[in-house]
């Protein structure tokens, strides 16, 4: 099997790590590709979904560790999916299929990297988890028990981009993340909506709830949410600065005619990086099928996110959304705090910044871009903060890959020349 | 078969108007039953469902029409029902089936009412619609097309129920209905929530709309929606305060523990009759399976009732919601009326009104409750204004039917009772 059939080997198992699905035999596929490349494999138990544990002795004792995940987001809708999201299909030298970009082919690109060498330069780690699109809520337990397990001089984590240009990228951070559950209680059941007249609706409670949250230009309205925000240093500043960003294109990518309050690009860098948020990933309530039914709903559920910025804490924010609940008269509605994640950031200087640029220089047309952090999250805090270890985020991605959304996908290109920069950067270190 | 099997044989077929599912087999089995008493039967069609029409000619020509619909709300949410919604269950002398209480159980006591007469004394129409659960968008057309066939000297609404003390009700009314669907539009696709803090999320957007409408105390806010409301006459207004209402078992029915805004139980028997009202009815936006999934959506949709009171005209209140938008800036929201219905309402001193209430002091235990008008909707205006043909409803239910909701029921005892009542206005007309 060449590494692009195993990749859609991996590709074709529905991993979906909120719906707990296809987790065991995702894992054990994971593990036989691992095998076969001559890695030395632990399933290794967690409160969750099994971590996947490989090492591969180099000549060096220098140890670079990759981390991945081999879970997946949904992939609703799936009505808008051109094929569908398990069957990995190639059209125009991309190939489309959940996950592809996040997280499975960088996986597959980094095996196809270490399986160049017949004599590893350097000793290779991968730890893959199955619960990194649901916060990977069993990760911090894991890293503090597996500490020696897991040394290492520096980490690749796990993804990365081609920007709208064409320009690879790096990342030196991630934001935090405090996902929240919202739910507003009615009536035991539904009622007909005549009764809305003496009847409370959850539904207006919760939509009350929210509007408390923000003001009309997005500022967030939760007391002492801003408090901790450390702003960026001078020398990140200049990065940022530096940084190309062609608005006109990644508003066509993004599917908009404007940003956010008609921000300025050079804002939108800024709020990418530096810009606390926070969102409505989904509302339900009563009737939402075709037609008219008039109904009082009994509940009313939302689900938000925030995405902190160092050194935004996500248990606190929490915390200071429920006072703020609270203090606005809405104490009856219920809050539960999803798999947080705390912002992470790596210096600007560390040896594997270097490295990972010299090696992108190396095998890309273009020079990299240095992102000091950037607009996702993930637990990436757990390596540079728990573990001290100094982490760049690359990747076989780019500007048109449809993260979390229908139609994922990769350029076979960028595959290719994701597992040429891994080789160099395996060889530099 | 007996005419509690024929029930049972109407309230397996599931016919739900809003999903456009087994209209046509339910027009055919009230027709087959119908033609079965000796009707003259047409099922004549219109834009939308056909209407059931049936006459017998009684020895004189005094005519007494009954208005039902065959059609019934959608079932959902199906796993809150003890037994499948289509499956007509009894238990503790109570039948269960979605459509038992509103409308199909009242079809047939009123049948088995004219079936008992050798002779009838009076002429006898029926129209059975099959659109009032979306609305009766057809019935307009069809009442000004057909009002030769519908004449008569006075109608007998669709339902009517029991109140939580056991009393029989009439009801000499109905409130007007505006159902609106708005949609928001956001990116042409779900995003990843990263891009929160540059992308508008149309969620964000729909909800901020809504919460224009109404203050926290559910005053509405649209600039002259009050401003057609008549409100009741003296006489009517005696006859509301001498409705009984115990607020204690009304709220044990509900399910809940207080009334809208703490309000009074005489407040909430005027609002029931008086108010009108603005409902979020369903919202939808994003991701709501279970878990968390990290999605800026590309769209939010609403869909709110208002119900309204004479001479609140639907299509002005339309035009106002639209208005009210655009002054607050949410023009870009799209907004559908979906079948608006007019308020009714037919002088208490009407023939129909004591013949009767004398009818119901003839069959019934209790003395019957008159309520001026009703916390429902209904195409009732287009009998009481279009027509002019004095009406009243009553029917079969009771305050533990749950309408509109899971587990929906009538008491078999009463279904035996209101045959009688309807055989008793027969005889006195």
């Amino acid at each position: 099997m060449t590494n692009v059939e195993a990749l859609k080997e991996l590709l074709k198992i529905p991993s979906v790590s909120a719906h707990h699905q296809a987790i065991q035999d995702c894992a054990e596929k994971v593990t036989e590709f691992l095998q076969e490349a001559g890695f030395h494999v632990q399933i290794i138990p967690t409160e969750g979904h099994p971590v996947v544990f490989g090492e591969k002795k180099g000549i060096s004792d220098k140890t670079l560790i990759f981390y991945d995940h081999y879970d997946v987001q949904p992939p609703d809708p799936l009505d808008q999916w051109v094929t569908p999201p398990f069957e990995p299909d190639v059209r125009d030298n991309r190939l489309y299929a959940r996950g592809v970009a996040d997280n499975k082919g960088n996986i597959m690109a980094r095996l196809a990297a270490v399986e160049s060498f017949d004599r590893l330069p350097i000793t290779i780690k991968f730890i893959i988890e199955g619960e990194e699109e649901i916060g990977s809520p069993s990760l911090q337990k894991f890293v503090e028990t597996h500490k020696s397990l897991l040394k290492a001089d520096a980490c690749i984590w796990e993804a990365g981009y081609k920007d709208e240009a064409g320009r690879p990228t790096m990342c030196l951070g991630a934001k935090g993340l405090c996902y929240v559950q919202l739910r507003a209680h009615g009536s035991k059941r539904d009622l007909h909506s005549a009764f809305a007249v003496i009847v409370e609706n959850p539904a207006w409670r919760l939509i009350r709830a929210l509007t408390t949250l923000k003001d009309s230009r997005d500022h967030i309205l939760i007391e002492g949410f801003y408090q901790d925000v450390e702003p960026p240093t001078a020398e990140e500043r200049a990065i940022v600065d530096s940084i190309p960003y062609d608005g006109d294109k990644a508003r066509a990518m993004l599917g908009v005619d404007h940003f956010l309050n008609d921000m300025s690009d050079e804002e939108a860098v800024y709020h990418l990086l530096y810009g606390p948020s926070c969102n409505i990933c989904g509302i339900l309530s009563g009737y939402t099928g075709q037609g008219s039914k008039t109904v009082l709903p009994a509940d009313a559920m939302a689900k938000i996110d925030f995405r902190l910025v160092p050194r935004q804490d996500p248990q606190k924010i929490f915390q200071l959304l429920t006072l703020h609940l609270e203090k606005h008269g809405f104490s009856d509605i219920d809050t539960e705090l999803m798999g947080p994640l705390w912002p992470a950031k790596t210096p600007v200087t560390a040896e594997i910044v270097s490295v990972t640029e010299q090696s992108m220089r190396a095998v890309y047309e273009n020079p990299p871009v240095i992102y000091p952090t950037m607009s996702g999250s993930g637990p990436m805090w757990l390596f540079t903060d728990v573990l001290g270890i100094p982490t760049v985020s690359i990747g076989v991605g780019d500007a048109e890959s449809r993260t979390h959304s229908p139609n994922e996908s990769i350029s076979l290109s960028d595959y290719e020349e994701g597992i040429n920069v891994i080789t160099e950067i395996i060889k530099r270190m």
